[in-house]
């Protein structure tokens, strides 16, 4: 199956992303020597996507520690708090961030002999347990697909949001590469475009044929019946089995329901944050209202317009069918099938 | 109340088209003088909302009738069907446009001793009587509406879409005026941003504040409890009450009572076809997947990928609390209701 993309790169000195700003028009990669400029980019979307974020972050940290180390080897650990908080703060929604922190921040506690080594080899093992955990999800999410379906994903969930192969994106690829799939709908995914931008871009990149519909549209195409799947990837995942995700998510899973589509979540068990009890307590981004009033660069409202610009929403559990995670399929989630999950090695 | 707009202006001898595809970066108007010049305008959208296309289509039947009238007096009704019939395939889904033009044809047909006068105070008649209609839905919505409350709209329903004052958005006027709203939203409606660039033009411009959104987050917004109704237009309603309305509409009905939120439909009885029985036999335009694959005239999507665009969507009428129309509200919608509200003189 085509798998070509990779948006977060590592040399062994210096972080490459693909500035996905400037899809799909530019194919343009940025190089990062340090963490400020790394949080600047989770911040300003040249890398977006809860599990290429954490990728990211971890990355971050080893520039910071090679820096620091450096500088002053004595004490570069408690210099090099400073890049946690900074990488920390860069997005609150997305818990993949803190979790690849929290990853970096045990192995910078421990007493290396080769610091920079051991934190090298860390956020190498992060993207690649990312990808792995993609093909997993992948290969479980394509099974409960039947054959001849249509399916509809919402925002950017591929290669470009994660290490590599994506999480709602990898099922497509996986039922995609089994000739399962009739049809593969993206909406647009206002106001960013991740879908038009991205997803598309990504699937024609990889052969895989894809129709872009307004999210307006998406309510008409499931009463034609033309999808059985609405699968989309997630930001955090409450303990009960709450979902944030990109806005949009939560009208799809509404209107999945009130057709009988179903509602399929694929996140890595890094997306679940078993701290939040419920979804209603997960931070919810507010961007700038500039997002609303613009498409694609351009003005687009009326001088004197306000605007509204939640990032995310919460798709309570009670509308998900099945929560996708490497350690396996969760249907009809709840707190205790979460907790099983999560506990199974 | 504030009602400055007029989209549509007829000065005797030349038809004025105020240029909505430059909204809101250029104010221009359009004159026409003849019948093909006014069908590609609303093909192209320079001029949009049923009600204002059937007007439209008035005066360029108007404008028709003088030239074969003057070029041809004997024979100026013959030439002049060929006009009716461009004018009549330049849009398929709003009624009122085939419901102007048999209007205008009843005139034709009459042995006027001055033939164009006639036809000219006929579409003067259906200009004013619609601003008329505009007004008496307004009152009549506005009473509906609790005060302190939110509301949403979609696409442009406004001065913009009609004679002038609008129907769903002249609810909105009038509801302002009465000082029962909290809020207006104003979601952007995409592929060609009605609500972004021309709803929020109109109600800045009429000085009422409008906060935009994009269409993925009014089911949060709704979730919110910050909007009691969601308010639209009608391209054409079915004698059974089911509405057909600009694409993304029944997804906001289909969230609206999920959520609790009341559902408005503000249309005149030109709107209402009562030989289409049921939403599903009323055709959907289906216009170029340029529309989608673009944004604000920039490419957004990358090459290769396909897009599908349904201009319309189908709500049934299940999923309306109220129709609106000059002859009086619909609570509740089906055939008998629609039908005894027809018949009211």
């Amino acid at each position: 199956m085509q798998d070509t993309i990779r948006a977060v790169q590592w040399d062994g000195e210096v972080l490459r992303l693909l500035d996905q700003r400037l899809l799909p028009h530019e194919e343009t990669y940025i190089q990062y020597h340090d963490a400020d400029a790394v949080a600047t980019a989770i911040k300003d979307m040249v890398v977006r996507g809860a599990p290429a974020i954490g990728i990211t972050a971890a990355y971050g940290i080893v520039l910071a520690a090679k820096r620091h180390y450096q500088a002053t080897p004595k004490d570069w650990k408690t210099r090099l708090e400073t890049d946690l908080q900074v990488l920390a703060q860069a997005r609150p929604t997305a818990v993949n961030l803190f979790w690849a922190i929290d990853r970096m921040r045990q192995v910078i506690e421990q007493d290396n002999s080769d610091a920079i080594a051991a934190l090298t080899n860390e956020a190498i093992r992060i993207h690649e347990e990312d990808i792995q955990a993609n093909k997993t999800m992948g290969a479980y999410g394509a099974e409960l697909i039947e054959g001849g379906s249509g399916v509809l994903t919402h925002c950017n969930t591929g290669s470009l949001a994660t290490g590599g192969y994506g999480t709602a994106l990898g099922v497509i690829r996986s039922a995609y590469a089994a000739d399962k799939l009739k049809a593969v709908y993206a909406d647009e995914t206002r106001p960013w475009l991740q879908g038009a931008r991205l997803t598309a871009w990504e699937l024609v990149k990889d052969q895989i044929p894809v129709t872009l519909i307004v999210e307006g549209a998406a309510s008409h195409l499931m009463k034609s019946g033309k999808v059985a799947w609405v699968i989309v990837g997630s930001d955090r995942i409450a303990a009960n089995g709450d979902v944030a995700n990109k806005i949009g998510t939560y009208q799809l899973a509404v209107s999945a329901k009130y057709h009988g589509v179903k509602f399929m979540v694929v996140a890595p068990t890094s997306t679940v944050d078993m701290n939040i009890a419920r979804g209603n307590d997960i931070p919810i981004e507010t961007r700038s209202s500039e997002e609303v009033l613009t498409a694609a660069n351009q003005r687009i409202a009326a001088q004197g317009a306000d605007a509204w610009n939640p990032a995310f929403d919460v798709t309570p559990a009670e509308l998900v069918d099945a929560i996708i995670t490497e350690k396996g399929v969760v249907m009809a989630p709840n707190k205790d099938k979460m907790l099983a999950m999560m506990k199974t090695s």
